[in-house]
Formats: C-alpha cells, structure tokens, sequence
C-alpha cells in the first residue's frame, strides 16, 4: 500500500492499523517488524522526526503496534530493513558482508557484518548518502558538505540536469536516463559524472569496510547497466587494489520487498 | 626495540627471533601475537608488501614463528592491533564501539565494534586514510585523489607547511606545531587547516559508523588538546545531529603499548 503521508500522521496509522488487522484474520500473528524512515530511536521504537514523514514527531510507533496487537514489535530504519532483506533472502544471500545503497530520492544504506546489521551505538549508522566526498563542495540540507547524496541521488541527477539545460521543465531522473539512452549529450554527461560520483563513494566504502558485497538498489541502478558498470569501473580504479579486486558489485534482487521481508526478519530475530 | 627495517627482511626476523627468545628464557610462552604493517593476509599470517618493509614480499612470518616456537600465532595489521588495544585495555575499555585513528607517517586506523576487530572480508578494512575527502583533490600514492592522509597525517603536514613557505628546510610536524605554539602565524594556520580536515574525516566515519568513541593517537594529537578539540569541533558542526551529539573523542592512553597489548590480545583470542 502506498503510505499517502500527505494525509497526516494519524490517517497513516490508522490505515496501517487496518492493514495489520486484515493480515490478523487469516494468519496467527506473532510478531510486527516495521520499517520506517529514520532518524528514529530503534531499540525504543520511536520515530524522531523524519524529514519525509510530516507531522511524526516522537511517535512511539512499536508501544502502539504492540499494544495493540499484543505481539512484540520491533523498529527499524527502512535503509537498514532493506539491507536486512537483501543480505537473507535476495542478492546478498551468499554474502558474509554488504552494503547496501539505495539511490532514491535520497541515498538509503545498510551495513551487514557477518549476517548482522551494523546499526551504530544509538541505532544511527550507516547514513553512507550523507559521507562527504569533497568537503569544499555545495552545501546538504543535512548541514555537510559535498555529500554523495547531492550527486548520486535521483534528486542530484535532476538538479544537475537542469543547471546544466538552463531548464526549469518538469524533469525525474528517469527522463535523464532515457534521454541519455537516446543520445542526448547533455543527459548523457550528467549519467556519467553520477556513475563517476558513485563511484568515487563505493571506493571510500570498500577502502573503509572491505565488505564483500555492495548492492546497489533504486530505480537509477535498473535504468541500464551500463551505469552500474561505469560506477563500479571507477571504484576499482579508485579503490586499494586488496580489496577493490575482491569485492563484488551488483543490483538489488528483492526490489521494494527488500524492505518488507527485512522488517520481518527484525521481528523474527525479536 | 626499534625495527631497524633497513638492515633488511633477513636481520629483522632474526632480531625479532632472539628477542622472543629472551622472553620464552624466563615465561612459559602460549602464543605469539604479531603486530604488522599492511598490507597482509592475517587469516594465513602472510605479509604481502609493506611500503613501510622494504624487501618484505609474501613472507609467512605466522607460520616461520610458529613453527621455530611450536605455539600458535596470530599475525595482524599493527594499526588494528592498536585499536585493539587501545579496546581492551586503554581509551575504549568502557566503550562497546570505537574506531582509532593514528596520525603519524601515514594514518593508520581500527574499527572496533562490540569488542572485536571488523577486519573486512580479506583483512584489508578499516583504511580510513584513504578515504577521500576531495575525488578532484591531490593525487595520493594509494591511487586515489584527496585521501585524507594526504592533509591529516604528519608527512601532509610538513608538505603543506614547506609549501606554505616556500622552504626546502628540514622540517616535522612536531616543528609545524611548536612553531604553531610560539605564534607562528603560517605554522597556526597549517595546524587550523589540518584539524579542518581532520574533523571533516572524523564526521564521515560518524555518519557512517555512529561509534560510541573515536580515539585519536599520535604525536600530532599529543602536542595540544586544543588541536584535537578543534578537529572535534569541525566533526560536531558537520556530522549528523543524533549521531555527533552522542560520539566522544579522545586520545591514546598506552601510546605505542598499544600495539603490543593489541597483538597480545590476538594471540590469547587463538
């Protein structure tokens, strides 16, 4: 179900409430996994306030499912389910450590170590989209500079398309890569310094996390491989040669269930 | 003892072989932990070709100690047997997650986390200095650009300070900072930018990580706490809120013990 966050706080859980309780009449529920958009406190259960759900504010989200539904429930950041999920059930499965990307909006990421997500001492890890890769560079939102999340994103394909058209048409980096695809040059340079970008960060990750596995997740890393190539070319390049000739490089398999199976296996690992 | 590395690989393990000697004369000796520079295969205790040992190339020093004492021996990268050390029985022994960083020729580094080493899928993990802080900045050895070994380690130091002032005189970072001290406006200027960009890397590995603690070592981060606040500071001002509030840094308690307590520690994990 689409979440409609427009509605406001209270219509989003009411809905989500009405969801559980139709799952409830044909299955024996035992515990609730939910993911959510951070920054949230996930060993209490509450959502801080995410700058992509207005109006949350403190919502204990797992004392009310909980409650509710008298099962024990756990929260988690949706990057992080969504790692979880590939790293048990899709591309990572075989993997003894991953890290997750996932180009959205923003820039979503997960860590797994040994099977585990690597969640940091107050549940705050692995924010990768917001790891600066030139500190002199334009300012985030998030108070940084230079983050990748301003280059590899959806967002940072679109706002750079448009400063190098001069064009303020309606445009999502879907349009970008299309219009690449077809040969237009402009679009065709801002897909190649974005896979440049993108693999400039991969690099820091792989010489910091030597992981063996990085997943790269959103509609941006299914638009072509050639994309995924480029980054992943770059990364070798950049990399230190021990671990860059190891790692492997790929797309998620599990798409949007990523997250959803993720958020279960939270609720299981309860 | 000093290493004396330049009498070569042969003289070195000797020495290194006489004076585990000395030690099994008077205890009982149940296995030897071997701190290294990288780049190595500690799994097979092999050191591959540290820049910093020269004529070292694929040299199974594990099994050459193992079997000359007939105990079992851990060989490990000595930047995370500091971090190991500095876990166990220094800076970190209350927290659960840490990561080191040691500013001297170059910068070496540990990530720790719930008490043990994340060493990455080959043993390569935890080369914080060569992540990038400027993809279009001054090339480094390693093959990357803007490395941030290249502005925060003593080596970058001295570099940007002869460049500064135009000298070809003999110089060290313990100059740069000394001068720094008596009101040296270039030198005060170096040591600023340098904790500029030692704050910047602390604030990536905080978004990334959220450790509970960052130990800094060094000569650099003994000549004055005031270096070291200020790093924290650009790392306060630039890294995400929930996350930087609750990060502490500080610096090394047992200094070059480190190491040794860490490598000790290896072996009794064996």
């Amino acid at each position: 179900m689409p979440t409609l966050r427009r509605q406001g706080r209270d219509r989003v859980i009411s809905r989500l409430f009405d969801a559980i309780k139709d799952i409830a009449a044909s299955y024996d529920i035992k515990a609730i996994g939910i993911g959510c958009p951070g920054p949230l406190d996930s060993k209490k259960g509450i959502v801080l306030s995410p700058p992509n759900l207005p109006g949350w504010r403190n919502v204990r989200i797992k004392e009310m499912v909980g409650k509710r539904f008298r099962v024990p429930a756990a929260v988690e950041n949706d990057a992080n389910c969504a790692g979880l999920g590939e790293s048990v059930a899709g591309a990572g499965k075989r993997a003894s450590s991953m890290v997750l990307l996932t180009l959205g909006t923003g820039i979503g990421s997960a860590i797994v170590l040994e099977g585990r997500l690597w969640t940091g001492k107050g549940g705050f890890a692995s924010e990768l989209g917001h790891v600066s890769v030139d500190i002199n560079g334009p300012r985030c939102e998030c108070g940084n500079r230079g983050c990748i999340e301003l280059y590899a994103s959806a967002t940072g394909v679109v706002r750079r398309m448009k400063k190098a058209s001069w064009s303020k048409a309606a445009l999502t980096a879907e349009d970008v890569f299309r219009n690449a695809g077809r040969g237009d040059k402009k679009a065709r340079k801002i897909v190649d310094e974005t896979a440049y970008y993108l693999g400039c960060a991969l690099a820091n990750i792989v010489n910091a996390l030597d992981p063996e596995l990085i997943v790269l997740a959103g509609g941006m890393t299914r638009a072509g491989r050639g994309f995924v190539r480029k980054a992943e070319q770059i990364m070798r390049k950049r990399a230190l040669r021990e671990s860059s000739r190891a790692v492997k490089v790929t797309v998620s398999k599990l798409g949007d269930d990523a997250g959803l199976i993720g958020a279960a296996w939270r609720a299981k690992e309860l």
